[in-house]
């Protein structure tokens, strides 16, 4: 194989068949492919896109590049969510072992904080002792012997993703749905699945904002999934605000073990049930929407999905005490209260401000092997639309320092927009898409 | 800078700045910027295009980053020709030594053949003795003392150039415009021209053969050269047949020789023509086409033309026993006749195919650095449209070996058609584009 003449067919808008996707991967691995050519191909590649078949072929080599979760016979479904990543997005804290406590067996492999928005691997490291880095065999056992495990992507898992996202970050070759959507499916088709739901947050706290560009990825990943074997849902969800009333690592493992708990903010709920009811259908474990949330508030109401948690962090090393008490995590030096400097309606919670300031507090990380502080953040009380009064707290910042707390009230100030208007936000669940959607 | 960020504006559709291009390929040529950036910006620009000031600003920068010929005060007009290439194409052979007896200083930096196109320095190395390699300051001295210095492309200038031609050669890049346009203009442009004639060859025998490609390729040439201060016009000229009689190296000179001598075939001596005429126009020498051609007819038929060819072959250490005797050069060990295999009209004479068996007999090279037997080629009496009769010889094969003679004989019988409607070739000289001309 000439590499170079595949870069050429890419430029030309050509198609890659799938021995030559196998055979980039496995060169560039060993070295046998430049980076520099690799680097042209990625950019003819943002220009001209993949066609589904090449698309499921580049996925199919990341993946096979690496090992992959192997299932005992008669594991149960084994489900997984996806977020593309927003602001205060717990979710993931909730739903794994809700989900988990209806039966359905969930291998949750997850990534840290990643620019602006926050990584449930840094959340869970909130937790004294969590362990997140378990080898693929420990996730495995766990899976099979509580239904759950929280995870770090390792180096086992689809090495060619690693490669090309590190190439990619540094010429320009980020922003192409086929390549996020391999780099994504790539490691979630290395979990053993057989099922997923795709989280696809829009609006300005998402990497892809604008509803078409969200679309169109959901439609992408959930086409590769469903072609690849594994049945994928897509919710489109609201990022236009942060998720729930936490942003910040240690205060959002707060507010998932509140929201397990019952005492959980609406919005947060609301998303975690939909998410929840798409991963019970695709286990085949209830037949309906209504059925599945049914199932769902069960087991947070009889308290199976915060006794699931309490195991899972148990088996990972936790400190199990912090169901009952968050204060055995990290706690801010200085918290500040937040008065609204208005009365009137909230117009806007800019939730990509929030999360950079997070970042800069030294909640996120500006490189990678970054230390953090897991304690600092944002509890933001209302949502755009909610009315206030001047002089009313409505939010806390949480920091490390003075500095930090000069910075949170002054994005605070920012992020936060009083008016007099009422308010129209996003639905917070703004669509469906599935394999029965059709394929644009 | 953050060249990445560069990267990411190009791909938007974006543009550099004139300080930007300087920062990339200094940054380039330094190590600092990798050559996977370099690799994906170079397909962004493929994908993207440059605007005209962009394509100034990377020209320049690439110019800049080697050494130009600095003319001493008093130097005559200096004027240059640039073929794009093609088979048969010894214009330049014809032309320097023309337009030099007419009062021009000719500084004509050339290179070797690329693909299946001859290369002018490879032609004049078949001239026993013959050193192309002169340094810039040989190369001047030559040009002030007999006007015409004949040499090739050193290391001194536009090393940038070099360094992104390799990099384009293996990542796909090449075919791009303003890509070509930089690198042929920043190596003529450190020539210290004052002025400059393209011929923009238009056919199958072309790297671009379309007409459009072709004529957009010499508007932004002209577009550049012209805004670099260096007065630029170009012609486009047909290569959907090989130009002249004689195709491979020693063949070439020889016929170069002859028409210097009057001897010459007709469509060779009016492509010159055409071209000088441009050169003494842009020289100031003359002030119309009639004078200018009158001028070069002249300077044939007095031999002043010949003459100069043979004081340039004596300066640059060539034995110049080859102006009256070609037989001095190598020798094919095998000519062969080759006849016409039935009566009627020629319809096509293929170029590429005969540049290729040129290449493939020995005569040119497949990789750098290959060594190349001078004496291998064609000869090829009629042109698309003439009258032959079954028989009647119409070309020869020069080889260096039985193989390459039955090559070229199978070449011959592939790439000559006869046929019996009448035949409509590109005229000679198809357009001529010049600032006048306008910007599309």
């Amino acid at each position: 194989m000439v590499f170079q003449s595949l870069i050429e067919r890419k430029r030309d808008g050509g198609t890659l068949t799938t021995a030559e996707w196998q055979a980039a991967v496995r060169g560039m691995l060993d070295g046998e492919i430049p980076d520099y050519q690799v680097a042209a191909l990625l950019m003819a590649v943002v220009w001209r896109g993949l066609g589904p078949e090449e698309l499921s072929a580049l996925t199919g080599a990341m993946l096979s590049s690496g090992a992959t979760l192997e299932f005992s016979p008669g594991t149960p479904a084994r489900i997984d969510k996806h977020s593309t990543g927003g602001v205060g997005d717990k979710a993931s804290l909730v739903l794994a072992p809700l989900v988990a406590a209806c039966g359905v067996a969930v291998p949750m492999m997850s990534g840290r904080g990643l620019g602006h928005t926050g990584g449930t691997v840094d959340k869970l490291e909130s937790i004294p002792g969590f362990r997140v880095g378990l080898t693929l065999a420990e996730a495995r056992d766990q899976v099979e012997r509580i239904g759950c495990a929280l995870f770090c992507q390792t180096g086992e898992i689809a090495p060619a993703d690693a490669r090309l996202y590190a190439l990619r970050d540094v010429t320009g070759t980020v922003p192409s749905i086929p390549l996020i959507s391999a780099s994504i499916m790539s490691k979630k088709l290395a979990e053993g699945l057989t099922g997923l739901v795709l989280d696809v947050k829009v609006g300005s706290g998402a990497f892809l904002p604008g509803l078409d560009h969200a679309r169109q990825l959901a439609r992408t990943m959930v086409a590769l999934g469903t072609a690849s074997g594994c049945p994928t849902v897509a919710l489109l969800t609201a990022m236009d605000r942060p998720l729930g009333r936490a942003c910040g690592n240690a205060l959002e493992v707060e507010e998932a073990i509140a929201t397990l708990s019952g005492e959980g903010p609406a919005d947060l709920l609301e998303v975690t049930l939909s998410l929840g009811a798409e991963m019970l259908l695709l286990a085949g474990i209830e037949k309906s929407g209504a059925e599945a949330r049914g199932r769902l508030e069960s087991a947070l109401a009889g308290g199976q999905a915060r006794e699931k948690l309490g195991q899972i962090i148990e088996a990972q090393g936790g400190n199990p005490a912090v169901i009952d008490d968050p204060g055995v995590m990290q706690q801010a030096e200085i918290v500040e209260l937040f008065s609204a400097p208005r009365s009137g309606v909230v117009q806007r919670i800019e939730p990509r401000q929030i999360g950079e300031a997070i970042v800069a507090m030294g909640g996120g990380r500006r490189k990678l092997g970054d230390a953090i502080n897991h304690a600092v953040g944002f509890v933001i009380t209302p949502k755009p639309g909610d009315r206030v009064k001047a002089g009313q707290p409505i939010a806390s910042v949480f920091a490390a320092d003075e500095a930090g707390a000069a910075l949170g009230v002054e994005t605070l100030r920012q992020a936060i927009t009083i008016g007099d208007e009422p308010v129209e936000s996003l639905p917070l669940v703004i669509e469906r898409i599935g394999e029965s959607s059709g394929r644009v």
